[in-house]
């Protein structure tokens, strides 16, 4: 059995808490949480606290704050014997307290409020200092995921800047269309089909193969009646960038 | 029955073919093409030509050429009773010959050599001058997809733009994606979860209220750290301009 506390209580903390609840293994002890109001949300599964100094024993604290707060909180448990980790993409593992035994819990995937996430698929990315921790990460990130993998700082670093770039700005893009679509009396389902097919494709073929379009085929006269349509200047700006960096890509200089 | 002549002989051509080929209520009769060497794919279940002035008498004569190439072949069809479409996403009706019975037949998705498409859910956009002609169209989509509507010339280049947005666009953010992971030894498909739950959410959640990101919550730390990251010079640019574009979009000024 893995006894586990949980410091946080935002959108990370919920969806961990959920997925580890009454799994076989698994015993949430307690979820710490500034905020007493969001604490309500464990209050009839586990002992919930709003103090620091009440923490209980347990084989691994993992910390799910926002990121600048990892360093606060990973002080007040200098004292722990158990395992701390936290949960960010994009702080090094050095950040937690060096007088704790330090690991990273990262599970790639973006938690939207409200939204069950499917763990099984989830890719759950560890980092240890030793061994034995690794084994203990490994057997409590292997009990919600059949995808773990050990990355490093660095790695974990450059995964976080790539998620950006394939979850939050393509989601941008989506919102691109939706209003292009919006402006000209079209519903954005009909953009889904494209969308889905957009992201089916990478099971057969890399992004780089699958590449198509007015820009890859230097179709300057497209690209310009394009350019045209846009008044956002924002938007004209993107669709200028991205033709150049696709062209560029292909090499074919614009 | 409606009798179908194909004009053109390359990915979208041979798609088509492929989903009409063998449908209750259409015979294809002919495949045109200026290609020989691509003709072949045809040859075994229809008659083939490269001969403009063989083409056989049908209801319907589907244009599926290059935009550039649509108002010569659509000359070469002057003196033929049947309806004449085209399928292009950016090129108006009145882009075929005024003395035709003119249509549109748009399907909205991106064709892949060698990917079969299930035609099912595509959106087919048709647009035509008389309301018989709408029937006749109506019926020949109808034949294929479930999701067949009616767009107008202006409606469809919004829509064709809209599209490079979400699906060209979108994979060369993929793209860089994947260039980022192959820098630091990781695999590609470490992000095939969270890219296919950027897509999912879009089922449940608008792409406005689905936003998540340093962009999105103005957290400058983060951004300059990953602008750090960047050796392109047009990933940076890019990475700045969406991050740019999303905090405007939200209401804070970069």
């Amino acid at each position: 059995m893995i006894s586990i506390v949980i410091l946080g209580s935002g959108n990370v903390a919920k969806h961990l808490f959920d997925v580890f609840f009454g799994r076989e293994g698994i015993n949430i002890l307690q979820v710490w949480g500034r905020n007493k109001a969001q604490l309500s949300y464990f209050k009839d599964r586990t002992i919930i606290s709003d103090d620091q100094t009440k923490l209980l024993e347990a084989d691994i604290y993992i910390i799910a704050v926002s990121d600048d707060a990892i360093p606060d909180v990973a002080r007040t448990l200098v004292d722990k014997k158990g395992l701390v980790v936290h949960t960010s993409g994009s702080v090094p593992l050095n950040a937690l307290d060096s007088k704790n035994r330090r690991g990273v819990f990262y599970p790639l995937q973006s938690f939207s409020k409200g939204r069950k996430i499917d763990f099984k698929s989830v890719p759950i990315c560890i980092e240890t200092e030793t061994k034995g921790d690794l084994d203990l990460l490994l057997r409590l990130a292997g009990s919600i995921s059949d995808d773990v993998r050990e990355i490093s700082s660095d790695q974990r670093k450059s995964l976080h800047l790539a998620a950006v770039f394939v979850n939050n700005f393509t989601n941008h893009l989506f919102q691109i269309g939706n209003e292009i679509c919006g402006e000209h009396r079209l519903p954005f389902d009909i953009l889904l089909p494209l969308i889905r097919e957009t992201v089916q494709k990478l099971d057969h073929l890399n992004p780089l193969d699958a590449q198509t379009g007015p820009a890859r085929r230097n179709d300057q006269k497209t690209m310009e009646n394009h350019l045209h349509q846009l008044d956002n200047k924002n938007y004209k700006d993107i669709y200028a960038l991205l033709s150049k960096s696709i062209s560029e890509k292909y090499g074919q200089k614009l």
